[in-house]
């Protein structure tokens, strides 16, 4: 039975689980899944309302109608959608394919319910591995010299497929400020080292170095600040005095993948909620 | 800030936290935390609110009061407990110290917030371990012949000391099903190991022979049925063909105390609810 | 640098490690990477030696030679291998891809150096994720009535292809006890269970109904008791009460498929010695 | 039966290990346990042989003496140890108890066999804890102004008493350069933080404001340079968005407790070696 999704976070105050649920019962929607949470020291409420679609008297636009003005009078950020208009992803990758090959098999097995219009790299590569999947693979080189106005193409792209959620899947480039602005929340990157440690290039060669004897990897928000956006998930292994730097990129990847894939998952469901530099994660 | 904890389980039904949401605002109480979950399977609602004490305008016993005719209007089995009055718990112990110990430095330290009536064994080895923090200790023969008797006596001081929870912190005797049922869902037991794998005696042997490359702890609810109790945490470690059958257990230790340790402070806070063969647990 | 892998077990005595040290060093070998294991309860011997290939004067053929008759002294198992003929695997599925496109991707990245001579499967579904990879897939069916001559079938399959190798990879047959006594060591199962719990079928089913807190996945080498072969790995991951039959099988897929990749591309590195019921793995 | 332990690191060469072996046998030593790593880039060997006392025809004078030459001529960093013979070690702490009462049961149960001459603190508010064990509790203030005699005090005492190893389990203080350097490679200190994020104070804090999903513990030796030392071991556990700072606190001292505890049983088994600023550990 697919569900209706009510995002929402705003300031606190006396009532406001109340108030949600009393709207919901109000269509005579089931609640099938409820998170809450209050952040004290932020003073900020954040909640994940799950509907049985099939309870509730009224459309998904008269639902989002009837809400509004209690959104804006609770000042909140919200977003009401049905689990059946899948969100619309765009994976973009460099050479490395392990993350992709990962979430395209997720995406077959329906473990990641989205669309996904396209797949976009800086190289070629990878066109195989996607073709294969039935999926589009667009080639937008990042030469030098020209990146200015790939950057603007490729927002585009975006533009054009109405595309909800950005994937860095290992795309080796920094994303610039503006889109990170015009996306935030919505660019999620994986990044090879268990932040924040090893900020940066080459962290596990630098982690191999260090000595450390465990790696990890970090799912985060892109954010203009390198490295610094929120943190979705994070994922460790064990490592031992024998692996080499290259064994460390080995084990490094299943970590990374893990990582991904757990967060993908958690936005495609609205199980994400941003606030400042932290996330709210109602884990499934 | 101390709370108020509502417990609540009952039959599913339409605009539940709605209702329990609004019984709290009707008393000007601000939720602290909510956690909610519908088993569908079962058709069974189950929740946990916390509520700030400070902010409702009736005492406990008052709010208790008010809630009963929900509480049966419902069919719900439910508790409304405040955080200032701790739980009393019962430490059931044998000749192993190694729960107790650490059981007794987390309960010092602040993260067990329960009153501790008593420590109980059927033998006298641990008595200076307990003494020196201050604890009752008191010793309970199992001697063959007068088992029963000793279990008549137990249930006396359980009743006479108002005893809300009983631990086996490696208590190595079955507690009989009269007692099982009297206490339900309050006796926690540490199982030596990952459950339903080697469940009764010796499982580090038992997994040393059979050469696992995993061991684990089961923390569960004791019923008549031995070892099948409602489980409320497992922990588990990596072992390797060199461990011997002692090193298991020398390894298994730390998985029984973390195991042990997490369930008691789950149920300290009203965390852990029980329905059939399983529990819910919101973790803290 | 390719390695030369002594890979041996035999009865303990004194000075077997010096023994076999004192072989290499005789052949002017480089000791790259050594492991050695007593079992004191068994009072067996298991050793694994990497030597550099390049530093040994002498081929792969007349090493064997000389190593023969030490072998045949110390009553040894023992295998002598170059790194740069890889193992021969056949990778048997049923339905399910998960495992198999794992092993594939791990394959074509490099993390399982082996030859693939085939992919053999009772059903059709299969066809395309190997063929895509250039891979030749049989198709096999086990229909009633015919599966004595399909076994037979497949065994003239494996000793055709030279296989070394025999991955169950999801493939939902139990392997006669001819096949596995013949392939002794040789087969490995992915068993989607934390064994020794819920051996047999629908165990994600059964760990849902008992309520644990962990499930897991267990790779083992087929022998004719079923689900009771020597353990080479194993996976858990944790769970909640929210988590329904369903989701267990997808996250307990996640453990399968590292369980299996770990498993496979230790044996491929002879990583891992058999005795009796139980393995020695000497881990990278 | 116990052991005799050779423990040895030295330039790389060929036939390092039949050297070794070929001297125990030599000695009619029974070999119980071999651990041999060779660093590739640093071109560095590393072994640890546990020898069966009981086989060898000489004592444990006598075997170091006639080891001696060979340690000479291999350029060996080398110890020949019996484990009958435990280390002596000296705990500091300052106010936490968490890691002090955690080694001291540990110690108690025969997990760390060493012995323990004193536990010293800057602080007296842990004598009691120390005292009723039996052991002497050393009060050394660290007032500002007498730092410096405070300090060399602390050296007399490790002199007298012939302390093989210091542990700071949460000791506050910053050991000075030439302390370190005295007893490099004998001090083990417990960091708060999964270095090397969060290096010095305040890291659970900082890991709250970071919005981490995982927080850990390092264990290191302390060396002049302040949490740069080499890493021993490290512990993480999951964390969610509802932990507050003081939370992670809690959560982290499990993290403390079974990271320090490991590597000091390590250390004790002469199971770490450290070569530069890392470890090699053979773990048990």
């Amino acid at each position: 039975m697919p569900s209706t999704l009510l995002k929402l976070s705003c300031p606190d105050r006396v009532g406001l689980l109340s108030r949600l649920s009393g709207f919901v019962a109000e269509h005579r929607g089931n609640l099938v899944e409820v998170h809450q949470f209050t952040d004290p020291q932020a003073g900020w409420f954040f909640a994940r309302l799950a509907i049985d679609t099939a309870t509730l008297g009224i459309g998904i636009t008269e639902l989002r109608a009837a809400f509004a003005p209690i959104g804006q009078e609770l000042d909140a950020e919200w977003t009401l959608r049905s689990e059946t208009v899948p969100m619309r992803v765009a994976l973009l990758v460099s050479r490395q394919s392990h993350c992709l090959a990962d979430l395209l098999w997720r995406w077959r097995s329906g473990e990641l319910p989205c669309a996904i219009p396209f797949v976009l790299s800086n190289h070629d590569d990878l066109r195989a591995l996607v073709e294969r999947e039935g999926l589009e693979f667009r080639h937008l080189p990042m030469d030098a010299g020209r990146q200015e106005a790939a950057w603007a193409e490729m927002a585009q792209m975006f533009h054009a497929s109405g595309v909800d959620l950005i994937v860095l899947a290992r795309y080796m480039q920094i994303v610039p400020p503006a889109l990170c602005a015009e996306f935030h929340g919505r660019i999620i990157n994986i990044h090879h080292s268990f932040l924040p440690s090893f900020v940066g290039a080459n962290p596990y060669q630098r982690a191999y170095e260090r000595g450390v004897k465990l790696i990890g990897a970090t799912c985060h928000y892109a954010t203009a600040e390198l490295d610094a956006g929120p943190i979705v998930d994070q994922e460790v292994i064990r490592v031992e005095h024998h692996h080499t730097a290259e064994e460390l990129v080995r084990l490094g990847r299943d970590c990374e993948r893990l990582a991904l894939a757990r967060s993908v998952r958690g936005h495609l469901a609205d199980r994400v909620l941003m606030h400042g530099n932290k996330t709210v994660v109602f884990r499934d």
